[in-house]
């Protein structure tokens, strides 16, 4: 890999890339031209190469892409051919949505620990893993090797456990709260999903169709 | 409202604008200058004057931003003075996360009908409103007034009932199935989510470290 940034628009974009390449794999596509692709993913050529570039091509002259190869390039660079161990905080339904949602699990993202602070939820168990007490993480992440951290938490709750779990140690926190989390930790990083901001641009367009 | 078209990089930013005034006027902070905007939400002042300035400004020299109107305007440019009806399609453990939600109802989006394909959902009540059958969905569809079908589906059922929602006369879809939903009706528009990319990104910045 090169030592230059990447902008994070660039990063944004590599997950779409390998799920269409991934399509593709599963349709037994052996190879694409950056046209075709583009075509299918909606995004122009010289994006595609640019993106790409990025990396070092990957694409020949009059070949195209390699469908297999550019999946598994990046694979890599996204950092998918590792395996994460990953705690989950707060298991309601959208915890236990996520804890379910096995295609996570294929991507190496394996679920190891579930945590709660409601009395009825813990002693559950979902998929094997049973739902401990928040009082019982820290050991737990101590005691045990935790990548990332899923929270499901209401947004008054989450900037303080967020902190705490980067103290214990772990580097990933993938946010669900409705607040932009900021940590202090330079080591450790966030990434905030906002599932009302993406509804908002849905009313946005439903509210604005003549100015599309 | 003009009638020049919003670039979606503008109208992805509106919510989070929209989100971090609600919590300014939750503190009772009355006006704010661009300047303090911009350090709280992490973006350059110019952007939020240029962002702002495509619909019409709202800032005073000298004063900034009266926080209870910019919230109220962008409230109205993303369309969230109306209330919109919403079905949720597939009520699986993300399904019922989204209609137990309740701040999606608070922002005017009021879930109206659940369907499912699953004998054991059909029948269950997710806060007071009964699953039922999805082949109740077309009738249900045409008797009511649904702006919204929320689909929490498999990748392979998605674009099919995508399709026929819209021909029902639904205008917007909100896509959880991991795949990029294209929809031929020029009225309606879709709007993805992809919760793995997002996950992703996360790994990718975790391998990746030594770059940021």
């Amino acid at each position: 890999m090169s030592d230059k940034k990447i902008s994070s628009a660039v990063i944004k974009r590599l997950p779409r890339y390998y799920r269409y390449l991934g399509e593709l794999l599963e349709n037994d596509v052996v190879r694409i031209s950056s046209k075709e692709l583009s075509e299918r993913m909606h995004v122009t050529a010289s994006q595609i190469r640019q993106d790409l570039n990025n990396f070092g091509g990957f694409g020949q002259q009059g070949y195209g892409y390699n469908v297999e190869h550019l999946h598994k390039e990046i694979e890599k660079i996204l950092g998918l051919e590792k395996t994460y161990n990953v705690i989950i905080v707060g298991v309601g339904n959208l915890g236990q949505a996520l804890a379910n949602y096995i295609d996570f699990e294929r991507k190496g993202f394996v679920i190891i620990g579930l945590f709660d602070v409601n009395p009825r939820l813990v002693g559950m168990t979902v998929r094997g893993i049973e739902v401990k007490d928040i009082d019982e993480m820290e050991a737990f992440v101590r005691e045990n090797t935790v990548d990332i951290a899923v929270l499901t938490l209401p947004k008054a709750k989450a900037p303080k456990v967020a902190t705490d779990i980067v103290s214990y140690g772990v580097k990933g926190i993938w946010n669900f709260a409705p607040i932009d989390l900021q940590l202090r930790d330079a080591d450790a990083t966030v990434e905030n999903v906002h599932l009302s901001e993406s509804l908002m641009t849905l009313s946005y367009r439903l509210s604005n169709t003549d100015m599309e």
